[in-house]
């Protein structure tokens, strides 16, 4: 048994037990579902507006019942004192169906809570910031599927066995060769004086730190091509976990390392302050 | 408890059990895993070739290890008598893992059996064919994942949801509006005395009766559009479950029930004494 799962809570008939997973369950066979990757602070999430965010559009994206987020959240508000550490992954299921696609009318959602002890912010372990390069994985357009935190994530495992040595994240285009996200996280460029981060319409993640920058600051979206991201000033990925952490390097193209501490510092440091 | 799933299987360290999925497995957090559904006589499977190179490419797609065939095959040949009905799910995962896209290097596969009754075959059921017309949900195209019985299919959960009152398959286009199967079969199209089938290199799943068919008549496998579709002289479905089944139309395109006689019951005939 791994320790990072070995108090792992499922909500079942309105309270947390350490009870089995259902082998009948859609998230197993189908992917019928979302997630959340929460880092906490005093046992709450202070990000958890964009988690909640994220979860309702994912909930109607895949036409889960109006009020799942509702019991989600009364779900959440009664994790017992010892399965709140600095992290959670929370699984948000469909639940139990007889086999088929079709979905019931009216499932009962059925919730995984996986705590762990989040790690410290990346740019503390890589002050330099990430090596990284283009991954040989591509993700397939789907619109509909687009943003939300599905379930559906072999192409995030195949990418991560496409890794590269000496890289901590490696970029994902799409077919039509945009640049999309990292593969753990999302991207953003700092050019003309300005945060850019590519659209997330067709494709990728909608990651929460991303959600919580757009809120804090002017970011542009856009189709961005590798020229582009070869010609940014500076490149940075973020994600609930490791914060916000400059590219040091992608592929041959070195960052200037003050234009990345000069853009990265002030907004490391506003993230930072939610969590102390 | 539903009673398709109530006796589900679980093979774990060497013999089928009733024990609980784990919360730390792959296939429930990343869809990181295959699945097939049998139809068997007197407990066997008469189409397993085809599922076993089916099966075989999926787990090469995904990385599993090399031996994952074997043993699969050596917990199969293990099934208690009391599981063989006439049908099963087989579900197949990387198994148990620390959180994180990385698939462990030597991984325990888990393996699920959910038996349950087949139901009779669809002509049968359906002397007329199936009603269907085109689903609007549309296939993403990720070669890397084409042909294979994965585990992310909430593509079909998503068209599932779209059905239309009457049809009892929808087909589903590719996002360049290229037709490539149905919801829960394949297609196949009968123009100048000839079987087509769509092309499944950039999305789809390459079915059992499909591959079946190929190894037994000519087929071409081409690229089809909506009017190449209208303009066919039949169009059958098939896979394990349902088998053969003509389509009486799709959409306002009414197809000529004798020349769908003509067509599918040879081949529904070749096929069903398979199993008798």
């Amino acid at each position: 048994m791994n320790s990072n799962t070995s108090s792992a809570l499922i909500w079942q008939d309105g309270r947390w037990l350490n009870g089995p997973w259902h082998t009948d369950d859609r998230a197993l066979h189908y992917g019928d579902g979302l997630f959340e990757t929460l880092r906490l602070h005093q046992g709450h999430a202070p990000l958890w507006t964009w988690h909640r965010q994220r979860l309702e559009q994912g909930l109607a994206a895949l036409s889960f019942p109006g009020n799942s987020i509702d019991f989600i959240e009364r779900a959440l508000a009664q994790l017992p004192e010892h399965a709140r550490l600095s992290a959670g992954k929370l699984l948000v299921s469909r639940g139990r169906a007889p086999r088929g696609y079709l979905a019931p009318e009216c499932p009962q959602l059925e919730l995984l809570w996986q705590p762990f002890n989040a790690p410290s912010w990346a740019h503390q372990q890589f002050p330099n910031g990430y090596c990284t390069d283009i991954n040989p994985i591509r993700l397939a357009i789907q619109p509909r599927l687009a943003g939300i935190k599905h379930l559906n994530r072999l192409e995030q495992v195949l990418a991560r066995q496409q890794w590269q040595e000496g890289c901590q994240e490696m970029l994902l285009l799409d077919y039509d060769d945009w640049v999309v996200e990292g593969c753990m996280s999302n991207l953003f460029l700092w050019e003309n004086n300005q945060l850019v981060t590519p659209q997330l319409d067709r494709c990728g993640v909608d990651g929460v730190i991303r959600r919580w920058l757009m809120s804090q600051h002017k970011v542009v979206e856009a189709r961005i091509d590798r020229n582009r991201l070869q010609d940014a000033d500076a490149v940075f990925f973020c994600n609930a976990l490791i914060g916000i952490i400059a590219a040091e390097r992608c592929g041959a193209r070195q960052y200037d390392p003050s234009i990345s501490r000069t853009v990265c510092q002030p907004l490391q440091q506003q993230l930072e302050s939610l969590f102390c």
